[in-house]
């Protein structure tokens, strides 16, 4: 084990369904083995179209998407998280992330993201509506207007931009994925893996 | 837990990656828990072409196909599984199926199969090639000439259509898969919990 080190980059979209088991499980597997963390939102969108997708691949592939739903169903049982299938799938999550990336250096970041994955995974609600993220930044004793302004500022789209091209240049092709050390693990499954990769200072458990 | 009940089904395919790792695992797994296990060989190419693809998507989505490389590394070096890149991929599993159907009531299928998946994966031999199958068959102390007869016949390669056919009637798309009580688990990720659901007698940990 080694403390200290680079800290593991959590990527996520906040319309994936296997990033909103991840976004409720992450900080407490990290604080349990000691292991730094950062989140970094980014788009799935923009990688689908690059791989020659232009709907999620649950939605392309029917056998895929019906298996994802039960599965994901069998895993927030097994978590003891909330989950009702969303009547829209994918929601458009533009911005949410915007707000997501413009509080990357907020400690209310991790609790902005569990809010936007309940209201669309457990909620059933339109997380693309202003009101709706307008209500959850409330919520978190946050001012929405002046953060909704800063989210829609052009600066702040370019950078959402930036880490979603930052995402494809370094290997990532889906969500949730995570980087430690220049490896990366990609899905929920993969998450105390990559965790345990930092902890054994980058050479996991080879 | 209880004991009895219909066996959990391996669902495999002799070409595909994780199939490999599963393959290699499944059965101390299975009786790790005393869980009964059948093994269910068939063909991954017709169901990928009826999700319109004409090629593995690790071939057709390189960044998948990339991050799948590095992966599977990582997954056998985890487990101290042999490993080496194929040079082709994926290699014509078809002859190879049709020695695992006609198999499907020996008790030498699981030997013959991890056979398989090793010189595709570990020695990095072309297993589409009938000397390389009678090489298997007969270093496991069988009779290769009549073996190879038995999985070239007419009624053979339908059995093995037909176990396709009722792979992707049963929801599986992918490899390796696992069916327990009408419940479909895929992936390699997925073996412990395909088997814990048996000991919950199909309820699973919900």
């Amino acid at each position: 084990m080694r403390v200290g080190g680079a800290p593991v980059e959590f990527w996520f979209e906040l319309a994936s369904t296997y990033s909103y088991v991840a976004a409720l499980r992450v900080e407490e597997a990290a604080r349990d083995r000691g292991v730094p963390l950062v989140w970094k939102p980014f788009l799935l969108g923009p990688l689908f179209r690059r791989q020659g997708w232009s709907d999620s691949p649950f939605n392309l592939y029917p056998a895929r998407g019906r298996y994802m739903w039960r599965d994901l169903e069998r895993q927030c049982a097994r978590h003891g998280f909330p989950f009702r299938k969303p009547t829209r799938f994918p929601r458009n999550s533009l911005l949410a992330a915007r707000v997501a990336i413009a509080a990357s250096e907020e400690t209310w970041l991790p609790e902005f993201a569990r809010a936007v994955y309940r209201a669309n995974f457990a909620e059933d609600r339109e997380i693309e509506e202003p009101a709706v993220l307008e209500g959850i930044l409330a919520s978190l004793g946050l001012s929405p207007g002046p953060l909704l302004d800063r989210a829609r500022s052009d600066g702040n789209k370019e950078r959402l931009r930036a880490q979603t091209e930052e995402a494809w240049t370094r290997g990532i092709f889906g969500a949730p994925s995570f980087l430690v050390d220049g490896e990366l693990f990609w899905g929920n499954d993969r998450m105390e893996e990559a965790l345990d990769w930092h902890l054994a200072g980058g050479g996991g458990e080879r």
